[in-house]
């Protein structure tokens, strides 16, 4: 018997997946919501399934028939269509142990408030079985990815529950260092910063693994797997915005695809963007079923879809870092440097620092008064 | 706006997809069997979902509400989870334009009778999107790949219908053309000859897309897309089969990994066995949700899991174009050439030819009274 990888743990034992589901129709009729029926079966291991009868209407029930005998030990699971959290929902790729897509829903308020990421911590999503799951060391064993955030911690500021769950590894993939601190960063403060002008911006975020290798006359998807759990380091990251206004009927989108590697500060977003139906072709995926299609613009004709320039963007990693500053010879230290890089400081850091500076003195006085 | 390879076709333009659904339970008590429960929408261009809450019970609702909130323009539409024809059913991958798993379900009756290949004909499925479909083209320009069914066109002799169905390219996958004439084909007809030791033999087939090649510490996945539909070459192909006898509880479970390229015979079967659970691993599947686990044992070790040796294997390959001749010489070269061989012609093949030889001699008779 050939073993392959790491796989083989014990003959025939399948896992028993112990999930609570529930099965979700989508209205056509607005407002769209979810009717959700439970199976009257308490103790459910069952896979709920949706099945498409591919042959004609008068062989339904036949062909219902014969599939009821074919699949008769079960629909093979590979999990469910859709995984809700707090915050975000997600489609969950068991083979590849990364999500296919990861929806959330930012606005004005949600982006803003108390949480902080370190509060949270990466770790296995339990609501995976351990052989489908990616592990923390998949990634600190590989040498040169990082945990990507597909729904970005920073988007849940509202909610420590919420950003808390997107560490879990369900919402990651591997992602180049440079890419995730750096021009990914700046992609995502661009979705936040939409809250801005739009009341209600949601975003889809997700790997690709789309053919990067040609030889000859022949292409190749090539990409590396990372760990024990083989966990696919895509070659590729997208996001699909839909941003609108709750006064206009008119819906921006804007479907973007960007390569998992270092990019620096010479690209242009508007250089990634790709139409819809190209990012569905790549995906294999509708995103919007529901959505009226006539009322779609391109977010990049009524934003600029410009990402911070540099200078704005260090402001913005000095501003966070200024945050997190724990005493005030942190707190000044970082102020010098941005002194000493010529960084012109806003309104908004100069409060930040005015305010932290403020805490640590009334702190200090408290401290000496003792 | 950067383009990839041939995705753009028109800005925004979603397909719209008609899918005629229904929502299947598999019931936990015996006989497990299908409910299907339509939605009361006549024009229903719907996905159907499942959603697991992944966060606990008491949040349920309100997660739900969140989703509902996220996921306002429906739930991102990947295609059903099972697709049932009139003898196979299938889920398929439309990213990648092949199948994940196909099903089949093989019986003394189902794998004998009139049904020819001769009236089948290869053709994209009326049920996928273009965009997500492969298309016959893609294969034939691609200079090395042949379209290796899945499901087996002679699983299905009991019905022409069945076997058609077969020939939609979501059972079709890009195969190493000596692999399927060879390796595949005989493991093809060990699994149609389990029909002579059990009375039930379910069967799912499938693409696998597993780590090929290392580079250093590195491991990485690399596969082929041909065509302007991208189609993935799979670079190995499973058989997952379950063998039993409706006079006992047990059940015979094999899974089988094979690499997708030329293996020629000396191979033995068993260097390709993995457990279930490897399989799983490798698929991001599980096979059989409602089975008994503690009712498997090894196909193997109650069948030989013997391929036809190369002899056998030429005889049954001259017995097929025996029962395919046109006329009386075509017939008689083909004996000669089974003689040429020194291959032994056993009753079965000696009784084709026989059968045969008197239908063409009756025809001539017939033809020369005229």
């Amino acid at each position: 018997m050939r073993v392959f990888g790491s796989y083989s743990r014990g003959f025939l034992s399948g896992s028993a997946l112990s999930l609570s589901c529930c099965a979700v129709w989508y209205g056509l009729l607005s407002p769209p919501g979810l009717r959700c029926e439970r199976p009257h079966l308490s103790d459910s291991n069952l896979p709920v399934s949706s099945v498409v009868d591919t042959d004609h209407s008068l062989e339904d029930i036949h062909q219902l028939d014969t599939s009821r005998e074919i699949l008769k030990y079960g629909v093979p699971d590979r999990g469910p269509v859709v995984r809700s959290y707090s915050g975000h929902a997600l489609a969950y790729d068991q083979a590849r142990r990364v999500p296919v897509w990861v929806a959330e829903h930012l606005t004005p308020d949600s982006v803003v408030g108390p949480a902080h990421r370190k509060h949270s911590k990466f770790k296995p999503d339990p609501n995976i079985p351990a052989m489908f799951s990616a592990q923390n060391k998949d990634f600190l064993q590989s040498g040169g990815w990082s945990r990507g955030h597909m729904a970005p911690a920073g988007d849940f500021k509202h909610s420590q529950a919420a950003m808390n769950s997107t560490f879990y590894l369900t919402n990651v993939v591997p992602q180049n260092y440079e890419n995730n601190a750096g021009y990914w960063n700046r992609f995502e403060i661009f979705c936040r910063d939409l809250t801005r002008s739009f009341s209600d911006i949601r975003v889809f975020t997700g790997p690709l693994f789309l053919p990067n290798v040609v030889e000859g006359q022949k292409k190749y998807v090539k990409y590396e797997v990372i760990g024990e759990s083989t966990v696919a380091v895509p070659t590729h990251l997208y996001k699909l915005i839909v941003a609108e206004n709750n006064s206009s009927d008119q819906k921006a989108v804007g479907a973007f695809v960007v390569p998992n590697e270092p990019l620096g500060f010479d690209h242009k977003l508007t250089e990634y963007q790709v139409t819809l139906e190209a990012l569905e072709g790549m995906t294999g995926t509708t995103f919007l079923p529901l959505i009226n299609q006539t009322k779609l613009v391109d977010l990049c004709t009524v934003d600029t879809c410009q990402l911070l320039s540099a200078q704005k963007f260090e402001l913005h990693v000095l501003s966070s870092r200024l945050r997190n500053a724990k005493n005030r010879e942190k707190l000044d230290k970082i102020w010098s440097e941005l002194e000493s890089k010529k960084l012109v400081p806003d309104t908004f850091i100069t409060e930040i620092y005015e305010k932290k500076r403020k805490e640590f003195e009334i702190k200090e006085k408290q401290k000496s008064e003792l």
